[in-house]
């Protein structure tokens, strides 16, 4: 049961910046993006990190838009820093370090904070890959918070970069709602494999019902109850995220995208509960065969019991050692007790198959 | 499983023309329709698309309502043309062209945006279709895409075109009302064909219970769900319509109407749980059945065994080979033995009787 | 499966008067009764009904109450005169002739419209009957549709007509409410039947449950399944209905009344959720039911089997005819080994008994 | 089924008085207590009901508060006097005379009307006793009406009468709450009751559930299901009660009291649900012991068998009388294949063993 | 079943001090702590409790957070001194001694009710403990009442004490919040020892389904059903604290944190709401592989079965007597009979594998 480790924090002050989680990088790696039309710088911060920020931090004057990325969450002192340079809540600050959370959206006065779950199928190992992902969105800036290095992002980069669309043209709302969309379009990728693993299963359940192992059924009901802790909250968060009116922070032109990956999210949360259904009806079925499978075997049994214990029975009466048994001496009973025997058993099998059972 | 292939669309800028979904007609064909009460015009437009509706759209200063119907969906360049003509967000077009929505309702500032699901039943293959259709609602026109050539529209097409009825008379809604009106009333078409195939199974189970396979029940409790999935949102769809107030789209006329196909919905998608509960509780009297089947075979089986066991015992008794067991030698040794067999049986049978086994 | 068959309809107008379900009269009758608080008549209207009911019409001016009850929907050309008559929306007109709709309730400017199931109990049959009833509450009037002749409103006839209690002292709101009444009473008729057959199920369930089939469990959740597709709405129609403030239709005074009935409607909906939940924990009973008998099968024969079989083969061991078997010369041998036979037969005998197998 | 028999009042006016219930008392006994912080009254009401009556409702510009407590429900003529005395709308005077409904509340203009179901538990009988008991709360005064002489009320008219706590102090509104108190604290009993039915059935279970009856848990899940339709309506009950802003009935001194029950009756409909989802639980579990017993008698059966019939083959081949056996003649033949038997029972054994079928 | 024992007050009025649960320590401790930013104190109360409340009781006119903590709950005299000294309702000082109460929050005039649950996991005897904690939150002091001397609230207290952090520069408000946090982050110490006697379950049912009883599941059941009764209502009452708007008692300051700890309650009890999903799922799974279990053994004895029983009919029938039976005497009939049993069993074998029974 991969289950929240959160009684690390037991007994802490609130803010405290404990990570939470495995550590999956060796060191953040902070990427800082500003843009607006006509121009695009992209830098990698390293060395003093808090100069580096307080430099960027200057930036409100300027009309252009920060998207500052940090892979990697188990250094407190870097959180510290871009908590301060960005003067977030600690309690912003101490979730992005926990990467247990339950997706969620709190609006604080200058910034809304979201917690969302990254979805990613590992064709290799099989699995569905969960990673957290917080995002910042505030008045000129998005600040991203990734547990490794992934590429989920990199298309959005990308299109920064090239000028590609109208994002150069957008504010920093349209950069979330970009961000957002690459996180819930990932969800199909892992529903998609998941529904793939449930066809195949499906399959199998209907040829060869015997060889399914009640545990796989299981193992794909947990994946999906997990998907679905994931997701489902997501929705709720894209809901309230569409309607939040802070005109500060979200402009009337990006509410329609919002809407947009609402319906997305609404579409994914409702295929997960679309499949535990069908998972639930294929289990109907698992128990119907199994048990169609045993009555057949039954059935198999009883007729050939029903039809040779009594047939063993005549036989045993004829291996009697009585010395008075005059039905011995005969000699025309030996073929009339074999065809006795063929007539019983023709009559147990003409009514057995009468009664339909084989 | 069949599952939404949107990951296509993965690492596309939002609005990006994609077509998702099967292609099921050679070229798109549009057709326009514009009328008023007392004119008609029909064309079908071909050649230099995004001309023939630049010319069209100079319609607004006119009266008339215009129906611009397309049926194929997978050519960008032609949702594009429409998509300039008609002013619609970059959504809209982006959407038009996903076959694999679920139903929503989209209010845009100028027009209203529908995602529905076509149902029709194919009789030769004995399964239900699934075809979306996109509907656009806006000031004195209405668009309708199609994934293929389809005679849902027919009825109204023509009603229009005879000038039946008061359709000529009323405005845009109306006949965005009349075009969901036809949509809704096949859902009870695939509903009556899938409520045909429950009875038959229904009674197939009632009478021969063994020869029904749990694999057809979970193929129709699939095919449930997955109408389910179609159907549910449209009620939700239309509710949020028969809601809008937009006395610009919507006028106050139209909403009795509105508010009838509202009822016709939810009473299709109460039929659809409805199904899905006879369903359930179809699965569960299969189970019984199966149980109650093999008790009966294991009572007979178990009688059997009862009664010729012990006796086949006395028979091993008296075929041993010890020179000294007296009551060989008696002479009526052997009849009372078969009497004494005869007895034991006799009881036996009368005992499992007695207790109902049979 | 009692399915709707609006198939009929599709393709054709809102509006269209098309009759849906069966003809259960041969022509239909229409009674006209109209009162005030010192006079009463009643006539049943016949030959040209246009006229008659034009004349009729001319009442508004007049204080009275009009209730015009029409036995038999078929005919479209009445349905279409008393909609001219009284000015009803075409929907009303077209929703009155089908009687498969799903009970509801529409509010159009000028009356109230309701769709409602009357159910009654054949005790011949041994079934409930479904009827469908149509109520308009308009200025002044009330117009009420049955597909037959029936005797549900006859006790509101008699005491209209006998002046009884103070139903001529008021208005058309009361005269509704009291039709409602009689119509959400019947439903307490069919629901006792039903927990009557419940009942009897129940206790044969307990005394003899290999006598039940699974199938008549099957037919009466199904009843129930249907019972509750027309009661449910029905308690959403009266819960509207108490909430609708139009002094015009409604007098205040006449509220207390429909709350009772409401919580009539909510009483009846709840026993019929009640019911169903009986049937399912009935059902779980059956299926433990079934399986204990199984067991106490399986277990005699086990036992019988784990007896026999041992000694059967000691039997079999000496009845070979091998010539060097010193034991068959003892001239003990044969009691020891009855002996033998004996002790461990009742060996176990004795472990399956203290194993609680018996 | 314990079914309401609400069918006697079908085709009968509202308001008609008529007793839906079983007549548990003799006649009618009507007490009148009258308080004021310094003064107290109690008299048994007997003789003309209507002049007694008459006389106590002059009351009003007294300040006292009046509790007129009714023993005994089917005297239609005690109830008319009491209705017309107090001015009870027909509607409160036609509900207090069937037992039968479900608990509601019903706000009249000069008076809230409520019906709860009083529950105790007697333990001779070991079951559950459900009574109706109507309160009408006044302007100065409260209405009681019960089926039988009880003793819940007891504790509230000891303390009335020897001045304890402030209640003498408080309007009709906190003695209404003193009364609704004393019947929710009563489900309490009724619960825990249930609750040790519940535990002894459950310690069962688990040691020998073999000796639990399939129809013991119905009987058990049928008693909950009553409970449950008694209580979760006085939940909703009193919230509504708690809402009430009537401050000529309801004053806001009263109001944190009637929070206070509202929690308690949320409490025990919470635990009914809990005992419903424990028992729900236990069915399982049943299930699933069925289950495991019968598996276990399987197995031996199936090694057993498994063991002694190959066995009992051999020995049959040896028992065959053909002249040309040549290992009958061996001397070490015998104990060679008795030998040859020990090894494959052993075998056999030793197989299924470590398949762990035992 | 953990069954409330409410019974006690039956008859009692409200307000009355009993003290329901069982007693836990000896005798009551009390102690205060106060604080302002620059100052602490914190004193065990003893001697005469009223005058020593009486004392600290005049401190509204200092700017001090005052933080009375008491443990054990039996002595009515103690919470009757502490009501008065902080004025509490009646209702107030009844609630804090009865130890079985549901979860709830309560507002009153001058403060702010909240009874929680208290989870903890006491690892020697691997069982969650479940106790009662009240908090009052009143205009600048918070009261704490335990049933035992516990270490929940140990850290907060050293906090205070250390002047770690803001505590000490915050009002009362935010050590309520700080309580709150302490007991929720304590509720998933509780969870994951649970999850950890699922996990460890699930994997045994992999493993060794048989070596399962049915009795763990449904105790882990009860376990998980219970700890749902102990959070569910605290979201509720965490979730009405966040939007409660008193500016005197909760200040806009503290508002983000209240909200986190609502984020933190959701997390927890949404993953209760997955365990008991899992156990169900689990349930499922224990029943399949009991069935696969049964059915393996059912195949194989039906195939021992199958092979041997004609097998031995035929054996049995060459042991019979009859003096004309010419096969005996043949040279060959011996080694031709073996050879026909020879391929009738492996015919057999070879169906039976055909079919895959084995």
């Amino acid at each position: 049961m991969r289950q929240e480790h959160q009684t690390q924090k037991i007994n802490l002050p609130p803010g405290a910046l404990v990570h939470i989680g495995q550590r999956l990088v060796d060191a953040p790696r902070i990427t800082a993006i500003e843009y607006v039309d006509e121009a695009y710088s992209c830098r990698e911060l390293g060395g003093d990190i808090e100069e580096a920020l307080g430099a960027i931090r200057a930036f409100p004057d300027r009309k252009s838009v920060l998207w500052l990325n940090v892979d990697g969450l188990h250094e407190p002192k870097t959180i510290e820093a871009i908590g301060k340079a960005f003067n977030l809540h600690p309690l912003v600050r101490e979730d992005v370090m926990n990467t247990e959370l339950r997706p969620k959206l709190d609006e604080y006065e200058e910034c809304i904070f979201m917690v969302l779950k990254m979805l990613d199928y590992d064709e290799a190992e099989e699995q569905i890959i969960v990673e957290q992902v917080s995002i910042v969105l505030g008045d000129g800036f998005v600040l991203t918070f990734q547990e490794r290095v992934g590429d989920v992002f990199e298309a959005v980069r990308s299109r920064v970069k090239d000028n590609a669309g109208k994002i150069r043209k957008m504010k920093a709302d349209y950069l979330a709602y970009r961000l957002l969309d690459a996180i819930i379009d990932h969800y199909f990728v892992a529903l998609e494999a998941l529904a793939e693993i449930v066809d195949r299963l499906e399959e199998r359940l209907a040829d060869t019902p015997d060889r399914v192992k009640a545990d796989e059924l299981h193992v794909l009901r947990r994946e999906v109850l997990y998907l679905r802790k994931s997701i489902t909250p997501a929705r709720e968060l894209i809901g309230t995220l569409a309607r939040i009116e802070d005109p500060q922070l979200i402009t009337p032109a990006v509410e329609p995208y919002f809407r947009d990956i609402h319906d997305h999210v609404v579409q994914v949360s409702e295929s997960v509960e679309h499949t535990r259904e069908v998972l639930g009806s294929m289990l109907d079925i698992y128990h119907a065969s199994l048990s169609n499978k045993m009555n057949e075997v039954m059935k198999v049994l009883s007729i050939v019991t029903a039809i040779f214990i009594p047939l063993s029975f005549i036989a045993g009466v004829y291996g009697m050692n009585f010395r008075h048994m005059p039905e011995l001496e005969e000699p025309l009973a030996y073929p009339v007790v074999l065809f006795a025997m063929l007539l019983i058993g023709g009559a147990i099998a003409w009514f057995t198959k009468r009664k339909r059972w084989w």
